[in-house]
């Protein structure tokens, strides 16, 4: 079956984006993978507007990523922060692979802003496509899609 | 240095998401790792119109990630196609990441709508976290960022 003859949306990418495919929507995750959990502090570091800021956040809580759980500060009334779910932190490759690639393609000359690190060892960590049998995928590694037990047809 | 005390927008992660931040750019993207390149094919295949498909062509050529190439059938007009350039065919390491994603959280009963396979071996290809000692970063994988060579100071 050619790839043209699936239907666009039935498509685990086309799932995803419709959930994470949006600007503002990536850096809140990113904000929250980074421990940023309260509404004042993602407003305040990412310079998005409230309403905006609390629309991503309703519907990242909607999709089941995250989490609103109350607290509160002694003497004052009660706010929430956010917390990713398992299913949002696992989001945390997307993540990286995208910042692998501006690393790569859009940090210039001053290099990277930022470096991930494994906490156990020190080491830089990166998204990397490996196969099941364990090959590397490198950048001349040839992939090919074919549909999969949920494949839909397109219609027409 | 606190994550929050650096500039948001000076990320590897924004500045990726400013130009892929975009659920039509990442399914044109997919398209063309598909092998999909013709207007036509592909206006068909997404099921965008028209000119949201021009826009989102004309903004990845710009950002240098797809050229747009000429081609001429045999009694017709010049027409283009779009083919991903090497940085635009190195974003297949997030797309298979949201492809992992989606076929873990959003297929449900059917299961992965698609199979990604390395030509190779035939094996499914996966997108996971790795660091540079060799350790492959589960779930439970802890990880942590820190300020790069390009580090930008939130001002204020």
């Amino acid at each position: 079956m050619d790839w043209t003859e699936l239907e666009s949306r039935s498509c685990s990418v086309a799932r995803t984006a419709s959930i994470v495919g949006d600007a503002w929507t990536v850096l809140v995750l990113r904000d929250l993978l980074n421990g940023v959990r309260r509404f004042d502090d993602l407003a305040g570091h990412l310079g998005i507007a409230r309403n905006v800021l609390t629309r991503r956040l309703a519907t990242l809580v909607e999709a089941g990523l995250v989490d609103k759980v109350p607290y509160r500060e002694p003497g004052r009334r009660e706010r929430h922060e956010y917390r990713l779910t398992q299913a949002g932190f696992e989001l945390r490759t997307v993540i990286i692979a995208m910042a692998d690639w501006g690393d790569r393609h859009l940090a210039g000359q001053a290099g990277p802003p930022m470096r991930i690190e494994h906490q156990d060892c020190g080491a830089a960590v990166h998204a990397e496509l490996r196969c099941e049998e364990g090959h590397l995928i490198g950048e001349r590694g040839r992939l090919r899609a074919l549909p999969g037990p949920g494949a839909v047809r397109r219609a027409g």
